[in-house]
């Protein structure tokens, strides 16, 4: 099956939830000018960003060093396309002419032939294209695009999209099969997603080509990744690539041909995306089944119940089917984000609700819980379990940051979190010639046109609080077409009820197909029932293995020490302890519910022995637990995800 | 109390017991050829050494580049200090004249002045003790020292104590608060005990007033090492010194005023078993509790059960009170053989026998966990979990190897548990004027004199088949001692039998004091009970609550896959679950019993799903536990010491 699915322009869509809405007002209001003020470094608490200052110096502007990392030139195209989105939103004009401002620096920062990287024009220009490895020129460019794109379809401007065309265009021709071209690919994708949008939005097919290009060349043999950097010598970058190979970057096999989802999990969801753009760009069934493949070892082998990917503590890679340790791994925020893409992609490609359950986890749990409610702190990394005594410096949990940070050297999440948090509506709906999609139950409105019928909807979500939703749908004229509404696993015994009549729903690919043929305004009301649910994991999850996960909707729920005291890796429950939907904590954004139960704390009976025979003992001591997604968004402490079980 | 506790010469005392003189066999007649071997770097499958080498090219008889680590000089030292337990146990005369050659070339590596280091000598002449830090020159000058000490002792040779006097000569000079000296210390902690022993072998107490400035100055500010490191800029030999930091070799604060052990772990124990030497060497008190202070918060907060510390999988070093995860640390082998060392010093500066009790612990689990059966491979880490699928290349487990190794890039850890296996005799007895210390029950026998008598011991123990022992005392001449036997706690309720006849000796200090004062010979049979026992670990280790390792006198036992299958980490016992003490399994050394006990296995029941509502199962299965010691000595695979426990 073809699908021609789309989703619709932010500016037809408006985002009405108590805790969505939180968190988009919170980025047009305040994250936008903290992370301006982060990109000029004018903080003084916080660490440096570099990025509006080396365009500076790029552009000859400024004399003095580049600095930051390799490259942080996407802080500066993240905090666009963030802008964009939020300017498609309505919100965030008064950053208008500062970003316009930003865009002119960056197109006097790109060189006479398109090029456009501060840290090869400034520091390594004899360096450019020899260390795609670790250089991120290719990656910088992709985010260069999306920003164009984004801003474009923003704005109508095409300033920084003829910037980002000129730089595409320079890297057509450098890079490809053809004599004198490198044969070469990204160290980090990211390239091959921005040319399909680039080749969307331009008609210019040349771009999804080269995307293309760029994913059939890569894993080939001698692997270019590899032995460039043997060449690179003593001009490497990052010192941790010591112990690089051919799985870090999903080199080590032909995209179409890998089976499970190794290496850096942010590459590689960058890289799964592409796939999935490039199998429906292309029709490429092999591709398809590739995508379904890895998205298959992902979700259901190698996914936190958090949506968090990337089980090492080093490198935030992929490590084994089942490795899901909980306190060590990196969790990084971006992979998130990037399984967020992966599913929209494979939902569109495929007409499948299912591929939105992820998407939902991973936005509803890690991406949200990777920023603060004020949205001026950040976790790159999201343990299911902190216990922040040993998140040590100079110790293999130095990665592990036991509050959100200001900022990063590696400052990927924070802009990467903004820019999905403002594009969310696209993962709310989407439509084709004759379906609106629904894909997430947030409480939200869309306009659009489908057939000649303009179209409003507007879903009304009390799910958390009385388990049901209302959709409202006006059509300005008789025309048929079908809401699709994805029915989560979670809501249970669903009944549909249209203009106070009970309805059955067709339900195909697990999306509640909904017939409107004539014009006006109706109303559907769905209630079902949705239950705090204790969650275990597969028993080959040695991690989790006798141990239970407090759920309620989409949300993992966890104790944090402000709630519960510490040491709470001595909690127990059962399966069947029961549990009370609470009151929503007043600190926390949204009306979601805290849940409340009754556990017992074990005591190894050995005072201050550190071994020894053990005279356990129980104390009951009631407990609550509030969504994961909001943590650490009070007094910081220890968090718990996965508490031990009485079996 | 002041003590004149001392160790008997290894010529005088035979190891009997079937384990440990396995061991002791087996470094004399298979360990010191192989790794002889490996020093030369004549075989084809290992790692190389490069050892030998670096000396032939340092004394100018080889061209080619000083390969190798910064430190492999150590590698001939700790065979030569290995070789020479051997010889004064009348072991491995085969390898004398090898070793006299050997030492010929060590000397003619040694420059004019004494200087003494084929990095530095070949490598960078001019960067001679400007990078304490990281360049190892006092650490591989310690171990110089130790062998030629042990050397010297065995074979009463003095050529290569003359190579290690006149290098320490030169420290001496070099080193020190006058003018024109360096007033630097070692970045890693060796020199200081070695001194201690070369001041005891040649009576020139300037040696151990030197070992006491190294103890002295460390620790003062500005922070001598952190300084050079800066200065050492791009001359740097550790990436993973990018973090860098004053805990990491203990040099945050004078040694005297700490009181947490900090930082890397083998450089920790190297540096408090100086600490203790030059307490007692000095009657300093001060210094004394600082000892006290550290050893309890080892052993008290910071230790695993198996004696093994180190709780990062990063730079090898401790992180915070009860912090022990079992699968990611490190409980590198040499810092148990640290700990021992340690405990020994502890153990002679004040008579107490408790000090032992976790020397025994180090010994008889992590230290024999370290080599295997045959002595040709080797653990650097010891965890007390291990899921091998997860230990992979690139992640932050790659430094958890899944089996014994042949050699690594950094082989501290072969040589040093030959070196302290080769010497085990020192660990079991000891002496002062009037008693014979029994420290450890392990079948062997001592000659020596106490006052003018000449005394006999044979003590041959059957404790954990038969749960007793027996000692055989001789004495040639009426005199009046006291032999001191450790009696360990897991030996309940001991009776004495002395001559037929049921004593009661004086328990002190953990020692039960048996008063010898006729000639002849008189035997004392002591019978208690050993049983298996379930031990927890402290309510706040995190990693173990709820949970259950199993022990039979000093031995921590563990699961393993070849036994019981995979996924170990779904077994579950109870603190009473029954436990048989079995048959010794064949392929393992000395005859150890295993232990069996009926547990069982939980399935989450959830099929193929990675996480859903559980349906928690039990199955019972029968299982087969050995000691961890000798773990990994058959089919590789999963290995578990803290089982799950049905609480």
């Amino acid at each position: 099956m073809k699908t021609n699915i789309v989703t619709p322009a932010l500016r037809n869509i408006k985002i009405e939830d108590p805790l969505f809405a939180h968190y988009t007002d919170m980025i047009a209001e305040k994250l936008l000018p903290y992370q301006w003020e982060v990109l000029n470094d004018r903080l003084p608490e916080v660490e440096k960003s570099y990025c509006v200052r080396n365009f500076r110096i790029a552009a000859g502007e400024l004399e003095g060093e580049r600095l930051g990392a390799v490259f942080c030139d996407t802080d500066a195209y993240k905090w666009l396309e963030t802008l964009a989105f939020c300017l498609e939103s309505g919100r965030g004009r008064e950053f208008e002419a500062t970003a316009d401002e930003l865009i002119e620096l960056i197109g006097r920062a790109q060189e006479e032939d398109g090029y456009l990287n501060t840290y090869f024009s400034v520091c390594h220009p004899e360096r450019k294209w020899r260390n795609l490895t670790e250089g991120h020129e290719l990656y910088c460019a992709g985010h260069l695009v999306e920003a164009a794109v984004a801003y474009f379809g923003a704005t109508g401007k095409k300033r920084l999209l003829d910037i980002a065309v000129r730089f595409s265009d320079l890297i057509c021709r450098i890079f490809g099969q053809g004599e004198g071209q490198i044969k070469g690919y990204a160290g980090h994708q990211e390239i091959e997603l921005a040319l399909i949008k680039l080749s969307r939005v331009t008609g210019n097919k040349a771009y999804a080509e080269k995307a293309r290009y760029f994913l059939d060349i890569r894993g080939q043999k001698p692997n270019y990744l590899v032995e460039e950097l043997k060449r690179t010598g003593k001009d490497r970058i990052f010192p941790e690539f010591a112990d690089y190979d051919a799985l870090y970057a999903q080199s080590y096999l032909l995209p179409v041909s890998q089976t499970t989802a190794e290496g850096h999990a942010v590459r590689a969801m960058y890289m799964y995306s592409a796939m999935a753009d490039v199998a429906r760009e292309f029709g490429d069934n092999e591709m398809k089944n590739a995508c379904r493949r890895l998205w298959q070892n992902v979700t259901e082998k190698r996914m936190y119940i958090t949506g968090g990917i990337g089980s090492s503590g080093h490198l935030e890679r992929f490590t084994a089917d089942y490795d899901l340790p909980n306190d060590r791994m990196y969790c990084e925020s971006c992979a998130s984000v990037g399984l967020m893409m992966f599913g929209q992609r494979m939902a569109a490609l495929s007409g499948d609700a299912r591929y939105y359950d992820i998407v939902e986890k991973a936005l509803c749990n890690t991406v949200l819980a990777g920023i603060s409610a004020e949205g001026d702190r950040y976790f790159y990394v999201n343990p299911l379990e902190l216990w922040p005594d040993n998140c040590l410096a100079g110790t293999s949990m130095a990665h592990v940051k036991s509050v959100r940070q200001s900022w990063f050297g590696v400052a990927c999440c924070p802009s990467n979190i903004a820019r999905t948090l403002a594009s969310l509506g696209q993962y709310i709906y989407a439509q084709d010639e004759k379906s609106v999609y629904i894909n997430q139950l947030i409480s939200s409105s869309l306009e659009t046109v489908i057939k000649d019928a303009r179209v409003k909807l507007r879903l009304g979500s009390a799910l958390m609080d009385k388990n049901r939703f209302s959709l409202s749908i006006e059509a300005d004229r008789p025309q048929s077409f079908t809401i699709r509404i994805r029915i989560p696993e979670y809501l249970e015994n669903p009944v549909f009820v249209l203009e106070g009549r009970e309805i059955a729903p067709v339900i195909e690919n697990g999306y509640a197909v909904v017939a409107v043929s004539h014009a006006g305004t109706q109303t559907l009301e769905v209630t079902g029932r949705i239950k705090p649910r204790w969650m275990a994991a597969n028993t080959n999850v040695r991690a989790d293995l006798g141990r239970l996960a407090l759920m309620y909707g989409p949300y993992v729920y966890c104790l944090e020490e402000t709630d519960n005291g510490k040491l709470l890796s001595n909690v127990f429950v059962s399966a069947d302890t029961a549990v009370s939907v609470g009151k929503a904590v007043d600190a926390l954004p949204g009306d979601l519910p805290s849940l409340s139960f009754e556990g017992k704390r074990l005591e190894s009976g050995l005072g201050d022995k550190l071994y020894g025979e053990p005279a356990f003992s129980f104390s009951s001591q009631q407990f609550s637990a509030v969504p994961y997604a909001l943590w650490c968004n009070r007094e910081p402490g220890e968090m718990l995800v996965w508490l031990k079980a009485t079996v």
